[in-house]
């Protein structure tokens, strides 16, 4: 019975999750559902891709938190369309707050939404936001091996990003390690490596997001024949 | 009904931790319950720490993780006895799998369990193992506001451990905001600044440690009268 519950939330979940997705589609609005550590530097690397991005579409941002509204006030400096989710005690956002959130944004407005989730590297990966893409980050100073002991989230992740390399000269790191149990759960999955203090990696960073909105206004079945 | 079923598994968990407690103090064997994100150095701190109390008490060692027996497997260095529990997708132990755990350690030969939680600053905090204490470990790269935005860890914790503090040169960390976040949360709860790369800060922590395992040992009430 306990089984039959948990199965009905995650069905509940997944049903809304589904109707986000088909009305940011709809909408032509792309998003990702940002996805990492506690302190891994979710906020700092997406006020780096605003200081770029936001001159090119509009993005709004969905930002996770059990308490403050702080990454809200850091985002807010770069885009007006943010809302600060807070969980309380919840380990991870669902779709259901997702959707209150794009309650309040203008999606019509919005190009991209970047969702981004509770720190955590377990709990999010288990819950469907209706996001188009899922992108995994870890940081350097978590060790080299957190793939090897996270391994649900390279599963899920549609990119992994590795912040904070910037501290590779002043923290153990064994990057051959690191790659090495990433190709071991998933051989395929794109890897960058970025810092978000230092503002490097950025460009193909964000050439993956403009290929992913791209995607979304423009979907492949819709393009004219030839 | 759902929430029903979740005070039920809660309420069988805090059963058995309160077994496990009581088999524990028993047999006098002090315990803590690490608690901290991924990658925060709980490993590393608690090697450092055996370098110094293995020579002084027999520690037995449980560590969480989704997956891998790699941390057993440092800690397994420094005594051997350790179990590693693998949670799967669990993102946080729970008081059978101690139970399990402690099952495979001679209980008796202990003066001190650790708990090493899986790595995850939210779901663990609301989980009673059966522990004497718990201690909440952040660290410097994660930023300076991760009490204010995880202040249940802070409200759970006996004790605070800032680690990594060998980073604080390289990463931007506001100690005033930190110290005032905590704080303002709880403003007893103890803080110890600490480096497990450097050894830095490791004799109050080692006191705290020593005096846990005294009190267990020789709790007030079974003193001689003078």
């Amino acid at each position: 019975m306990k089984i039959q519950v948990v199965e009905n939330v995650q069905k509940a979940n997944d049903e809304i999750a589904a109707d986000n997705r088909a009305e940011l589609r709809a909408r032509g609005v792309a998003s990702f559902n940002l996805m990492g550590s506690p302190g891994c530097g979710k906020t700092a690397w997406l006020e780096r891709t605003l200081d770029v991005l936001a001159s090119e579409m509009t993005v709004g941002v969905l930002t996770g938190d059990l308490a403050t509204t702080r990454d809200a006030e850091r985002i807010e400096a770069h885009t007006p369309h943010v809302v600060q989710i807070n969980t309380g005690r919840g380990c991870h956002l669902e779709a259901h707050q997702v959707r209150q959130g794009m309650r309040n944004l203008d999606l019509d407005a919005l190009d991209l939404l970047v969702i981004e989730n509770v720190g955590n590297l377990i709990c999010p990966v288990s819950w469907d936001l209706g996001q188009e893409a899922k992108v995994g980050m870890f940081s350097v100073p978590e060790g080299a091996d957190k793939p090897a002991k996270h391994p649900y989230i390279v599963l899920a992740a549609d990119l992994v990003v590795l912040n904070k390399a910037d501290l590779l000269p002043h923290v153990p790191f064994d990057m051959d390690a690191f790659l090495g149990d990433l190709a071991s759960i998933r051989a395929d999955v794109p890897v960058l490596e970025v810092s978000a203090v230092q503002g490097t990696g950025l460009e193909p960073w964000l050439d993956w997001v403009r290929a992913l909105v791209e995607t979304v206004k423009a979907p492949p079945e819709a393009a004219p024949l030839a």
